[in-house]
């Protein structure tokens, strides 16, 4: 409920602007990054920090961000007009009534900024010197056009000043304005209230807060971040530099962990991906949401997991997807060309090839075999397959759900079964082989002859 | 049939160099670059700027060349010994005969040259200073022993060394020679006929026919390209590296015109693919050639398509295979280990698991069950499968073409349908289920002992 | 039994560490490169010298590195407390008691060296003025605290310093020690003897082994080499960085001898994969140990080949997985979601989708149909399939093994075949079609209902 300097912490979040760049009919901010809306990492962040309130203002596609933000108790301000980042802030006024307590203002395609740097703004706000408000700056490769600070070695702000505004000696400037700001709430709202709108867009600039405090005698500061901290997204380009970035810190954290990435660069990371001691993912593998591998595993290439759980020292692969509710227990082994959804494998199970595990238990040790399907769907509802500890289920099997295949029983290859099988037995659904003599020969013949006359 | 001068336009191909560094018995020139033949590249590129005549100038293994050339409509033309550039684009003199207007030289091992760039070189040919010649040239990272262009800053070109025979004042200089040229056909001839062969090498240089203008009192003039357009194949390295720059550039286009591509570097695209306004494309997609993707269709990880044409709104993998002749209808759905080829699905069908639909339609809603085969090939002949419209294919089945299921109908799991299925009928093709208690224990008794014994 | 310099060679291979950093229950060295562990691709280098001995240090986990070295014929000495690198060089005397010749330095976790720098380090050793030891150097790109190298412009050493106790002067050296090194054995042992520990940590340290043979009146030579060969592992991601050097050198060679790799940074090769003229390999293709393939094959997009043999003009993929023992014949194919182990295809044979064939021969031109499996295990034993030449498996059959079609036999789709087929026969294995018109109308009601109902 209140940050790490004991005052209350409110955020507010711009994600008005739409992103026309994006050439997309959903909102910029809803794009995901690793699996997860870009907006959702941010609030993600900030959440760590603790705050009595968030505000999300919205301008564009407004109930997309709305219904995307509901679940987390955020709040949403509608910016009707776009009118400027300080006009876009003084929307979530009404939002914030009556609190009381530093405000981190950020931006929902900024999506990267991280809880150390969101809790440094707020520590530097409360510092002996007492800023009015602090910037977040970054020295960029290139420059560019972005609005430049000019401070002390101490970080203190003696000017900002848009690009086209700059001075020669300004522009040789290289720290740069990423635009979120912490500010008190008593200083946020008079000061927004002065902001103006002279200029030759017509819109009100957040960063005119800053001059109108110094104006007033009071300082502002800037603490420095990374550029990859503060990447912005306005194009689908800059969406998957910011992806890009994102896995790269991953991969890298992943292997710092304890987890071998034979070619880090092809492993694809959601955000909430977890894995343990001594996993090994091979080439080419995709983790999406939900995925937690625990030690010792093996992902091998081309695997695809999403909402899964891998056992210690379980195999998956190469080709294995697996689907969510797949739980794969200790040294059980999912091969190629093999689905699982909602279905738990015991120790040491297998199902090597060509298989589909739907809505499924499959108890300890079971051997599941080549081009086996649960049949776990009729079009209108869904049933379950249960296969016991040790049974043994011959290729191409059809397990027509519900049906229960008892421990250590034996399905014949190719059979449909469509009634419960007692355990240790034998079930064979299998008519007589019928052989046809020279029936080969003789069709080679005709159609040889036919294919000709075409 | 002339070029945006007003006059006539030919082109000359040089592809004489069978490219001995690429160690093939295919000709350098018609190694693929994003699924077609370099060569054809070049020749799409100079089509688009409506040529009279185009003449490919061919040595080694010129059969392949022709071969590759005639369904084009260009001309081919034989240098039978390979004694330099101006010998190479003499041979084409004959199959220029009569022809009078603008002459553009290219490279077939030069694929990447556009028709924006063919354009500006012809408009500069009939600029006021009207240049003998106009050389195309370019300013590499590292200009080694590239032949240099002497020029002034509008162009107009002073001196044209070999590496070689550049003094170091001449090696100083940044701009080269890349080799594509534009002349007039008036100039071509005469000018090329002076060429000699008084080289070390004993080869007829191209570029001394800009300094046998000079001598004429005839200026040329020289306009420059980026590195990247003008790279040259010599080796499989090269051909990657141009391979790679090609998908560079189109997968930035690709986001640009609203398609997300969460790894960018991880999409292969083909020469002519074609994707709508928010298409998802995952990590891990191959594009070959002649693949449409309508808006908002996601093509998960791991999917290869080829010749197909993916819905509005059509979900496609992971691990999807189309192959040509697959049309995934609105909404339809093709998911993991499934290769679809020569088949429609309807709106909202959907094959989702370990199946083979080939030679096939299926009617909109209908519902392919895990593991169906159609069964379309007797070793002479393929045949047609039908599903009507929100039909049911149990899992594991197989429907031996020609055959069709009616709309409606159901096939139970397992079943081999070798008859038409009425609509909404249900059809079974299952032998009864048979136990055998205990049967499995005593086997495994069995085979353990054998197994120890062995 | 000699190296190249008629004298004999031993090479000693430090390997105590286990590598904290590495956060592994596997010892440091022998995590893999290209599918085999770092230190085996040491030994294998060395082993291009034909060393006398070779002796591995070893320390942490020695069990491990002593199980793996062992077939090799390599002795381990251990060096039960890590006092440094000259403490552990001191370890491997007893193991080369008696040996009088050459020794090279060498460490576990620096696997990339290659025989050509060994050997130069030997040559260097014999040169006219005869070092007391040949040290390996290399110029990184960030010196960082690699200890300097202070040599003349012939390799003469003036001065080897840590970069700890380096002067400004010295730290602005760019030359660096690797730490590999060559000495005389007559040399060693007693400079080893005199080597103290009288520094911060308390350890014996190799380098000063070159100071006390100049304090003695004898020079000692370094000879560079690039810095990638250096490259040190102490954690997966420097693990990782190896193997992308390690990929990078050997997909430019696989180009340079006439493969195409259209996306050369997608394919992951083995130390031992061997590759013919005009092999095309698409992208996202992973070689595991063991793969030969002939001139001419295609290795399309998303396969997976280890210990496989793949014929000439062989097609292989996409999603093929070649398992150990796969053996295409000349211009077969395995296609889309096939796996094959232990199996051998003649040439022509075919088997394009969704198919299993494990301990099998499978007749030249003999075609598999899709989905089909052979059933080679009984959860006990594997058995064989044999498939004759021109043999025809329908779609969705298995085939129980040990069971064999002959020549030129068709197996009917759908059939489970457990009793062997003669040539040119055809074999059913097929229940009757039962139709149940109206069924599917009727369960669609009934259901409908339940699920509202629901």
């Amino acid at each position: 409920m209140s940050d790490n300097s004991g005052t209350p912490l409110a955020a507010i979040v711009l994600a008005a602007g739409k992103g026309t760049r994006m050439k997309s009919d959903l909102h910029k901010v809803l794009h995901p990054v690793a699996g997860r809306p870009m907006l959702l990492h941010l609030l993600a962040a900030v959440g760590d920090l603790a705050p009595e309130r968030v505000v999300v203002v919205t301008g564009a596609l407004s109930e997309q961000v709305e219904a995307a933000v509901a679940p987390l108790g955020a709040k949403t301000a509608l910016q009707a007009e776009q009118l400027g980042t300080a006009h876009a802030v003084g929307q979530a006024r009404d939002a914030l009534a009556g609190f009381d307590g530093d405000v981190l203002i950020l931006y929902g395609d900024v999506p990267l900024v991280g809880p150390a740097t969101m809790r440094a703004m707020v520590e530097r706000l409360h510092a002996p010197d007492a800023p009015a408000a602090v910037v977040l700056g970054f020295r960029p490769a290139d420059p560019a056009a972005y609005g430049r600070v000019i401070a002390d070695a101490d970080g203190r702000i003696a000017r900002m000043v848009e690009w086209k505004d700059a001075s020669e000696a300004e522009r040789a400037e290289t720290l740069c304005n990423s635009g979120l700001m912490a500010v008190r709430s008593a200083d946020l709202w008079p000061l927004l209230a002065r902001v103006g709108n002279d200029n030759a867009a017509g819109e009100y600039y957040l960063p005119d807060l800053v001059m109108l405090a110094a104006a007033d005698g009071r300082g502002s500061a800037v603490i420095e971040t990374d550029e990859a901290e503060v990447a912005g997204v306005n194009s689908r380009a800059e969406l998957a530099a910011v992806e890009a970035a994102w896995q790269g810190r991953r991969r890298a954290a992943a292997m710092a962990n304890g987890a071998s990435l034979v070619a880090p660069e092809t492993v694809w990371f959601a955000h909430d991906t977890v894995l343990g001691r001594d996993v090994i993912v091979e080439p080419n593998v995709v983790f999406g949401p939900g995925v937690t591998v625990a030690d010792g595993a093996t992902i091998r290439t081309f695997s695809h997991l999403e909402g899964a759980t891998v056992g210690k020292g379980a195999e998956v692969g190469p080709y294995a997807r697996l689907r969510p509710g797949a739980v794969l227990g200790p040294k059980s082994k999912v091969g190629n060309f093999v689905e699982v959804k909602k279905a738990t494998l015991g120790e040491g199970a297998k199902a090597n090839h060509l298989t589909y595990l739907g809505d499924a238990e499959v108890g300890a040790g079971a051997n599941i075999g080549a081009g086996t399907i649960t049949c776990n769907y009729d079009g209108f509802l869904k049933y379950r397959t249960s296969i016991g500890a040790g049974a043994f289920i011959g290729s191409n099997s059809a397990l027509v759900a519900p049906v229960s295949i008892g421990a250590g029983a034996i399905v014949a290859a190719g059979s449909v079964v469509t009634a419960d099988v007692a355990a240790d037995a034998l079930v064979l659904v299998r008519p007589p082989q019928v052989a046809k003599p020279g029936w080969a020969r003789r069709f080679r013949e005709i159609m040889a002859a036919r294919k000709a006359a075409r």
